[in-house]
């Protein structure tokens, strides 16, 4: 066991999208060993060299092995995972084990979801590490990020897009709304973010102008999913006609953040810790 | 005035959809007079040959002009309205005013809007009727309208989109929620219970096996804006890949009864009164 450093070795459990990389090149820059697990269909778009193995969903008691040979003691997960297939699921012991536990908590949405799976992991010895705690710049601050501010008007939607976006949160549904000129053009569900963002071209009044508004979900356990933003998320917004983005400030985290300020400015998008 | 029936004279302010004829040939069968008022850029699918003007939807002085003219009495408020641009908004005096009580009442969605819309008739003398008054058989009862039978897991699925839906329209966001295996899939906003639906067809696991659950906004005003489907909704359910639709019993209407539970039938989807 190292004691010079916060992390010994770590154990990413890694799912699609750019936020694996972000962490095993953090860890690779850190000195930080880590392991990574990759999962079929789930891939992220791209890893640097280290060392990995890539599993089905299913395979948790594989997971768990794995990990423990591999001598990680504390795990991140980091990505997101399409919704499985159930019926093409195939379970090892500890999937099966795992999925009377998720049964058993007849989740309506994912935090319970992902609590039972953090909680079957820490029942397996494994300490489980926030992604921020690793990203620690990635944590998005209070106030304005880049150069365009909100207008009096884009505030008001701000906070209309706070408030529905936390309630929408605490029903476990999604973190993300878009606002016009205080009224819902829609609400995030299964779909993710990019998915929103694209069908409100089609439903902002004069095609543009809404405002973006990403929040962690009350409940939520931060050390698993933290909402995200990134470089895409600008391209999306900028090409679909929204104004601006608020993300809560200490419960979301910012990929690339030099790289998605400089966008958001060059779009003249606005994007504001909130 | 005619005291031999509940109706004296009905204006009818008329949106889009298929909504506005019903009521049309109810009247018509019923010998009830109506005078039609059309709304430019939310023309219904088809109407009756009946007495009608066609309006700007600013025109809202000329309107209640117009209604007096005609010794309407009852108005009847029915169809879908695009949100209009504000830029392109051309008010006469009586819209002016109207605006002027809207911005005052910082709405947030569409139940203030539509009860400050509803006092502004009733304040300039009118009776407000709801669509339901003149269209009784077209209220859901409770329990299975169709053959089809929702299984246990749809059954439970109801229950989720029914809470669910219930307190999205509480935020006064939208009335419609699809839900498979106990997960919120989609949540309607702006976008409509059509393109809510459209959207789900990706979003399914395995593609279909969604259950629809419309209800009325608690706190909407069901003389102005009750929710209804009709056979565009089951033809889309249909072709989305969802195994059913549940509306809720006294609070939604069904466009067409009878066609749509032959179509639920054929179509294999349950059709449930909740």
């Amino acid at each position: 066991m190292q004691h010079d450093t916060k992390f010994s070795k770590i154990g990413l459990i890694a799912g699609n999208g750019d936020l694996p990389e972000k962490i095993i090149s953090q860890c690779i820059n850190s000195g930080i060993d880590v392991f990574v697990i990759l999962i079929t269909d789930n891939l992220p778009s791209s890893i640097s060299k280290v060392q990995s193995v890539k599993l089905n969903i299913g395979s948790v008691g594989k997971a768990i092995k794995t990990l423990k040979e591999e001598k990680v003691e504390q795990v991140v997960f980091a990505g997101g995972l399409k919704r499985p297939k159930l019926l093409s699921l195939s379970l090892d012991a500890g999937g099966i084990k795992l999925l009377a536990r998720i049964t058993k908590a007849k989740f309506n949405g994912d935090n319970k979801l992902l609590t039972t799976v953090i909680g079957f992991f820490e029942d397996n010895g494994f300490e489980i590490v926030g992604a921020d705690e690793i990203l620690e710049d990635a944590l998005v601050t209070m106030g304005q990020l880049g150069m365009v501010k909100p207008d009096q008007r884009q505030k008001e939607d701000i906070e209309v897009g706070k408030e529905i976006a936390k309630k929408i949160g605490e029903l476990d549904i999604g973190q993300s709304v878009i606002v016009q000129d205080g009224v819902v053009i829609g609400v995030e569900a299964i779909e993710g973010t990019d998915g929103l963002i694209q069908r409100c071209s089609e439903l902002q009044m004069e095609k543009k102008g809404g405002v973006l508004v990403k929040v962690k979900k009350p409940g939520q356990d931060s050390r698993v999913d933290l909402p995200t933003i990134g470089p895409v998320t600008i391209m999306k917004a900028y090409e679909n006609g929204l104004s601006g983005i608020a993300v809560e400030a200490g419960g979301a985290l910012i990929i690339d953040k030099e790289e998605v300020i400089k966008m958001a400015d060059e779009y003249g998008l606005f994007l504001i810790g909130v």
